[in-house]
């Protein structure tokens, strides 16, 4: 009867220290984990450069099976001191966590596939629970909401921009042909999107007079437009803001001594629910 | 007597089937369109690209003549089914999908013509039909009620950079000369445009100190200049949601039947000035 | 007697037509004049293109000088017309009316001269005239009061890109030199004005791995420092057009029966100015 | 007796030119200096350009320890006429101040260490000083205000850009490959910023199909997702502004002596709710 209490004590403590974030050794562990991720994608990046590949290979190989090892015995510990090992493995970090290590393992089959190891960016996001967790989280929110309820407006725009970019990429390539590089249709879709987010590579360019006149039509247009999505955000955001501070202040307003009813106008002399002096 | 009436009712179904999208036929009507409207964009497309075209050349061009007989037929059917077809076929998609048909039959008589059927990616728009329509028209009423309200604000904003493009264009002709590629002043004006609007292809770029120097200004002003439709779009949208969201609020008002005072919160039951009941 | 009587209505005539766009002869005078700009603009542009030039460029010059004669002849009859010449001539458009003149007479002895004719496009502005010209007034007017009132912060805006630009500049030219194409700290601080607009042509590009990681970092900069001027904008245009839209409404309110104040809170029941009921 | 308290008034009148900025002679010290520090940047940068040095090389270099010298000379003046010279010396314009001067005597033994000189650039910052001052620090202490207010939402954007680039930079190593110039995953990284923040060199640019379409989708991410930081900045000078304005406002206020409502306009004379003298 003792084993298993003593199991489960070492179960919950290890919950603690890995899954949480409120005790020192759950901080301290998380702190070591982003330390962690952040040096093994060092690793990897650093190995895909070819010179130095070609001096530290064997180190940096060594170092990447190390931090594969680590990972995978985390990965092991979170699943075995869950209460559903099952929800877990399918939760977002869940995936991740997994898709973090299996990389490594394949390259023993695949060549290469150590570049997949950069998935491991993703279990980076676990950096904003070491930080003040709940004031990022709002901010997140904040941003999520107002991204959320400008979602519609956001899909009329990009459906706009889609069907422009198809119809300047097509006209181009039926203007340019394939002397200024617009050999296909898709190409000239590349290029309009190439040209419309304002990147500009230069690599494809329309040559002739006509084929710059529509260029710098789609341009402009590109230029212009960006105030479009901008500006539904910066209104979103404002709006947000405002709201979230009219609530803030209607809570800090004076409750009806009758009934208690909260969110009175300033100026309001009478509770708006029961006529209560206020 | 039976005849004419079984072909109205038929009419009838055929329009709510084409036109509508509230039943489910309609709906499915219209989700099989747009597959087959984006499915025909591919072939047209994937055509235009030359090694599928070598290889898969006799199979795209079966499917694109299958998808314009199909959408003939849809025309066709279109125009039978409506009460006044010389009004559809002047309006904005009876114009496009008889747009969206030409190019395949001119084909036969100007080869290339195949690329103008990229002119079907406008069929598209009626996807907004099928997704629930009446919060897309809202979304889409707004931006162009905010577009709309800002015209004259663009306007002013889109001559004063016309003339600059122009003035600045002129100048690095004057400058750089042929050397640097501006061989003539509309080359020059194209130059500016790709510069102020922040593309920056680099097929043009000044090589002189002095043209640097001028194209360093057009720069940064292109730059700051896209604060201003940003700005424009921005405060627009913000004032058009407070507005609709006062409107609301005043809609929903009622006046205090004892002093009149207006502007009582929704769910009020006294006036919050003078305590009588509303 | 009657001769200056005669004169002096010819003159106040001419000076309507002229200066005027009330009358129709007004309006239809600054229309013919803006289709001989925009006409004798195009004749400029399209001389400055060798292939054009080589066939076409005595039709042209004719066409150039037909249209300096007749802004010559239309620039005296303005300086005849009103009241104070001398005023005129130096006011805006009295100097780049004849600038708009000189480039042609002074090609006669500087060739090339020409290409300064395009000082023209600032003709152009008059377009407002014709335009209902209250409307765009207020538009532009609104704009100018939102930029004037963020100038400060443009300032300081300004300064700051500034100071970025020529330490990242030189920075670049100490890490890059002359391999990667900074053969000067002015060229390093013309490259780093180029990616922090986020133009970059691609002519000077960091070729080391420091340089690159420097470049990420201004380019990171550039890319969001953009959000503070527009930022800086959309917030005045947003508060200027409250601001209006509150003086209107108070505009709108209700008159104090006994005094006449105006511009009574929506909820006052006693004037605030002398505390007679409303 | 007296001479210490001579020395004491020399201090104190110094201290005033110097540091000062409200009496003559410490306005006319800053424009001076100013004007010195603008002309030895000039120097340094004229210096820097191959054909001028060839030219000029000896009088820059002279005119170079000529400013040096008299910058030094400042230096010591500052530290010896402040009350707590090693306060000063630690401080942000003290370090500037010395650091502004050692690369020139560096470049004694150390060549090429002048081009550090650039740091002299951030001297220029006492500029604001001889303007209006306290406007200036107004408009930058909103500004700044307005982005320290909204930095927690600027940090989770820049975290998000950050993965966002990493994933898609390794994406093109592994989809590319060296063929394409993506020759490792920090060059990869190094392609999705020039590409995500739209400034688009074009020396490395996607050749294959797949990477072309990834890169459009990274393109239309970058362009899009600008519209976030400029949103949350818009938003926060928005709401700053008026929250600013509603202190002004309601500081102004007097609440009634009799009905102790609140908010009346700042003529009014008389409470708008119960009409008593205010």
């Amino acid at each position: 009867m003792n084993q298993p209490r003593t199991r489960a004590a070492w179960r919950s403590r290890l919950n603690e220290v890995i899954f949480g974030a409120d005790t020192f050794a759950g901080k301290a562990f998380d702190l070591v984990l982003i330390v962690a991720i952040v040096s093994s994608l060092a690793v990897v990046m650093l190995d895909s450069v070819k010179s130095i590949n070609r001096e530290y290979g064997t180190l940096l190989r060594a170092a990447e099976w190390t931090f594969t090892l680590l990972f995978t015995v985390e990965y092991v510990l979170r699943l075995s001191c869950v209460d559903r090992p099952g929800r877990y493995a399918r939760s977002f970090f869940g995936v991740v966590d997994l898709l973090a290590i299996l990389p490594t393992y394949a390259s023993l089959f695949v060549p290469g596939a150590q570049a997949l190891l950069v998935i491991r960016t993703l279990r980076i996001l676990r950096v904003f629970r070491v930080l003040e967790l709940s004031s990022y989280v709002t901010e997140s929110e904040q941003l999520a909401r107002a991204l959320t309820a400008s979602k519609r407006k956001i899909q009329v725009f990009v459906f706009t921009v889609l069907i422009l970019v198809v119809i300047f990429g097509s006209l181009m390539y039926l203007v340019e042909g394939a002397e200024g590089g617009f050999t296909s249709i898709p190409r000239g879709v590349y290029w309009a999107i190439v040209t419309m987010t304002t990147v500009g590579y230069g690599d494809i360019a329309p040559q002739s007079s006509l084929g710059q006149a529509i260029a710098a039509c789609i341009m402009v247009l590109g230029y212009g437009i960006i105030a479009v999505p901008t500006g539904i955000v910066s209104a979103e955001l404002t709006l947000g803001d405002r709201r979230r501070g009219e609530g803030r202040k209607s809570s800090m307003g004076r409750a009806c001594p009758a009934c208690g009813a909260d969110g009175h106008a300033p100026d309001a002399a009478y509770c708006r629910l029961c006529g209560a002096e206020l």
